[in-house]
């Protein structure tokens, strides 16, 4: 009898991999993982170097949407087809052999993986292997504790539209803020909006080569900075006390 | 020279500790911890059967504060103290010898030795490596994803006063509700004021022996669990469109 793996593979840095995960990875058979078209995938990287010579592998390639707006009803259909599709893939696949799905970050915090983990749930025996989440890598990069104390941590998702953003970011401690990507520039204006730019962090490829770590502030304005996570720490609210 | 190195240890199963923290942990000749008078201490359990046999352990115990009401100046003043001899006493091992500090979870979220963090920057190498949060392996044990597409995940903590713990829950997507303790009941009503105690799950122990998963709605009002955790799961804003 087979079954689906599902290992959260964590930030980038390989050795952050938890020793379940890592023995997963190296024992595995059968890898499944999304990418891009043209693309090696975050997760593969990851594990570069660490599957076994005879590993089969089945890359997901996300559908091309270029031509497509984005969030339309037709690009939503289109996605929703993609994952169909890759969970039939996965559920006959699982049906004799074990399959490791190598995810990055934790599976069950914003992970690809869960679009399909709905669609295969009851069909086969699905293990989760929790991991690092990225935000978690980045600010390991960063060096200095996120939140402590009483602090309120909030994560945001840059794609949020800018006055929601704002409204949030009013109201929280510490600040996560994910999908930056190209509203990044959205992002830096409701920062400074509630006036929390300046204490604002870029960690771009946090725990992986070509890390960047940067003030906010720095980033010149045209730069298009990769899995980038924007941290702004908390102040320890009611630190001493709150042990 | 010597140096500290902070392990963030995960949520408590030993598989979930990092290949970089294990392997730290597993050669460590100094040993240092956190642990309440009379208790094994958390982080010092999960690494129970790992360590080398002739590593020397240096536990930190918080003072007793049976006396001293919690928040007032004195308690404040107490552990201050307390932070300032074990930063002292850290600092002196590590001044010729390698000290590995265990520290349950991810170090930089809300972890204690924070408290160290501070008073020990420039006088000592500091490493320190990150781990899966408490918090993670909570809502891997529940086996949904916590948060996905658009959603926003706010961690609070139960420490704070009901009307903040009301408003803020009101306002979020994914919550995650920590230092529930002695806070459960206060927890539990704000849930109910903002209509999602019926979606709220207790974990107890995550990932630990003794773990237990319950629907918050269902655990006795007068049940005082450990190490627990509560959660309620975001629905997906916008989740296929948010890739």
């Amino acid at each position: 009898m087979g079954a689906i793996v599902c290992c959260g593979l964590g930030p980038g840095d390989p050795e952050l991999m938890s020793v379940r995960a890592d023995r997963e990875v190296r024992a595995a058979k059968h890898v499944a993982y999304f990418r891009k078209k043209g693309h090696p995938g975050q997760a593969r990287r990851i594990v570069e170097g660490l599957l076994a010579k005879d590993v089969r592998e089945y890359p997901m390639e996300y559908p091309v949407t270029t031509e497509i707006a984005f969030g339309s009803s037709e690009y939503v259909r289109l996605l929703a087809d993609f994952y169909d599709e890759c969970a039939e893939h996965l559920a006959r696949l699982a049906s004799t052999a074990k399959v490791v799905v190598l995810c990055e970050g934790d599976p069950y915090f914003y992970g690809s993986f869960m679009h399909l983990h709905a669609r295969l749930q009851g069909r086969v025996a699905i293990e989760v292997i929790a991991g690092i989440p990225g935000m978690a890598g980045c600010w390991n990069s960063v060096g200095q504790p996120i939140a402590l104390g009483d602090d309120v941590t909030t994560v945001l998702m840059g794609t949020l539209a800018e006055d929601e953003l704002e409204r949030r970011m009013r109201n929280s401690d510490a600040l996560v803020i994910m999908k930056t990507g190209r509203n990044l520039q959205k992002v830096r204006r409701a920062l400074a909006s509630v006036d929390r730019l300046a204490d604002a962090w870029l960690v771009e490829r946090g725990t992986m080569p070509g890390e960047r770590v940067a003030r906010l502030m720095d980033v010149h304005e045209a730069d298009c900075p990769y899995f980038a996570i924007v941290l702004v720490h908390g102040r320890g609210r009611r630190m001493e006390a709150a042990e």
